[in-house]
């Protein structure tokens, strides 16, 4: 762990603020993009992740093309010097001017979430003169075995196409003049650790697009999503995530002829080379027994535990000493469910002290408010310190 | 409600955006005031609700104080013109600058969360050589019958010194020279409809005032926090919450002599006067037959529904339509959570319909943020349309 090694230099900079291993960023890209490339997948980076321009421009290093959830994510992708080429857009509410600039800027596809949507997208590229390539995005009715919060590809979902309206409208879909069906997309939620859901989607996206072929699509690509999982309860087990399985998986049960094959991968990238740092300023102990450390961010900085529950591993990094307790890690905004931990074991913690809490590189930064009108937190890169 | 009867004047204005009744708003500040006078009782504007700068100037035309939770919510308040002398600033997380800025701008008292908070108090207090006034904020372990997300006054939590603590320390609590415990604060969780859990209080406040001050402790003020509830459920049949009836409960029960006291009302003073206008984008029906209406707002303008489950009546207010259907309210950010209601019965609902998200008042814009890049939303007075 960086903060660890490093924990002495950390004394120079405000808490709280978000610490970049660059070097493991670049690792874990490097491993993403060399994987891949042992069977022609492309890779498009979740930008919604952390869109911090750093780890922008660093992603760019790589080659690899962006996926975005907003027209000012497109925006921010293409000012940071991303081929449009290599930009997908998907979301369930693109607006007008969003799904206009996406044209205009000849992105390479536009993932689209509801045939009214589509109709849309037609409107805008007819009277811009432009045929739009468009990836339908279908909902694969598949559980992903992760976080309710964060499973987005359940038939119930507010994401995707079903696949039954696309059938039932496909002479629709097909009259359609300005945008051309050049893809497939299918995304069944984030954090997937139980890797078969994987082999699940492949015989789903197998069979539709065998069946829409049939029916007369020509599919260029198909985009499988994200969703790998990290290691949130032993993040220095596994620093970079598993890609080789995802791909050795949906490689051996994919059977989609020549379409390219795309994925996206956000919190996978750039979790683990982010840590917010935090300083202990006190400790108190309830009526109840129960030991409060309270540090200086919140959940402005990094809203996770508060609105999913969500897990971080914290680390004491400045503490020297051997006796340990178990404390109750408190943020400073005023909200009950501002808790980073409820029951953790660290080396005695006292004000002052500086804590990691870890695997914070991906929806860390990018979710962050200025409720309690909390500044926003800064970044400080390793290969600058 | 204000949209509906200003509908079509709506439409000039880019969704979502705030839109702000400011008659309303007067209208519920006269009432808190006028009846806190009846009592002689002080009025502190709880700012984490919202910092809109019309707001805020808003509020301080009427008089009345404002409760900090944090240093720059001091700021902010004085900067707004608001006189340091009815500025209060609570919170369990106060840095050693924030408390130095609080200290030299000579506010009217910090209300403090913890002993070692005091000690810093006394310390940097003493440094600039002045005496701080200081509220202990005494964790009244009682239970709200609110939201667990919000409250704040039960032993376990992170809010406040335990009553036990104090007696314990009261002699080191007395020998500090450069703090002057003025008052006392309890506080015990937001959104509080069941009024009687404030008699409670009362009976709690009366014996720990009672006994402190048999300890030596001298207290001008008691701030007996806020918590008022509103009606989310029905927000036009109670446009202005019950301030009456808070007010008359605590003058029946509350026993402290001569001590001034304090109220911080933040959600009950602006929740009702704004509403989120939002635009509904597209309409799509799930495999499960659930009927989707995908609007441009998201849990970036309003996280309360994804953050708390919390409920907001929503309401079309530009459909004409006799016939309903059974919807989902959905928002356009990239996150499962992020629907406004599962299920609520609405005229027919299509494209381009606006509807108002009700009660949006507080803790709405102040805890908005800029995930998947959304621009933050503008804001609509409605003296200024």
């Amino acid at each position: 762990m960086l903060s660890r090694k490093i924990s002495a230099q950390l004394r120079k900079y405000e808490t709280p603020f978000y610490l970049y291993d660059m070097d493991l960023l670049r690792q874990t890209l490097q491993s993403a993009v060399s994987l891949a490339a042992r069977y022609g997948y492309k890779i498009h980076y979740a930008i919604k992740a952390n869109f911090d321009p750093r780890i922008v421009a660093t992603v760019r290093e790589f080659g690899i093309g962006v996926d975005c959830a907003s027209g000012n994510e497109v925006r921010c992708a293409v000012e940071a010097g991303f081929d449009p080429s290599g930009i997908v857009y998907a979301g369930v509410g693109k607006r007008d001017k969003e799904i206009r600039y996406a044209v205009e800027t000849g992105i390479f596809a536009i993932n689209c979430e509801s045939l009214q949507e589509l109709e849309n997208i037609d409107a805008i590229a007819g009277a811009l003169g432009k045929v739009q390539r468009v990836g339908l995005r279908i909902n694969p009715d598949i559980d992903p075995k992760t976080n309710k919060c964060i499973d987005t590809g359940q038939a119930d979902s507010k994401f995707g196409i079903s696949y039954e309206e696309v059938m039932a409208k496909i002479d629709f879909i097909r009259s359609l003049k300005n945008v051309k069906i050049a893809g497939m997309h299918l995304h069944i939620g984030s954090q997937i650790r139980e890797l078969h859901v994987f082999e699940y989607l492949c015989h789903k996206v197998n069979s539709i697009v065998e069946h829409l072929t049939g029916l007369g699509l020509e599919f260029e690509f198909v985009d499988v999503g994200g969703g790998l999982g990290i290691n949130y309860d032993f993040p220095e087990n596994e620093p970079v995530p598993n890609f080789a399985s995802v791909f050795s998986i949906i490689n051996s049960h994919l059977k989609v002829g020549g379409c390219e094959v795309h994925f996206e991968f956000g919190r996978s990238l750039v979790a683990q080379c982010g840590e917010l740092i935090t300083s202990v300023l006190y400790n108190k102990t309830t009526a109840t027994g129960r030991k409060l450390v309270i540090v200086d961010a919140s959940m402005t900085e990094l809203i996770r535990p508060a609105l999913y529950g969500a897990y971080h591993n914290i680390e004491n990094v400045t503490s020297e000493a051997t006796d340990t307790e178990r404390y109750t890690i408190a943020g400073t905004a005023c909200e009950s469910t501002d808790i980073f931990d409820e029951s953790i074991t660290l080396p005695k913690t006292q004000r002052g002290d500086l804590l990691s809490i870890k695997s914070a590189g991906a929806y860390g930064m990018s979710m962050a408010s200025r409720y309690n009108l909390h500044d926003l937190p800064g970044a400080v890169y390793s290969d600058e310190i």
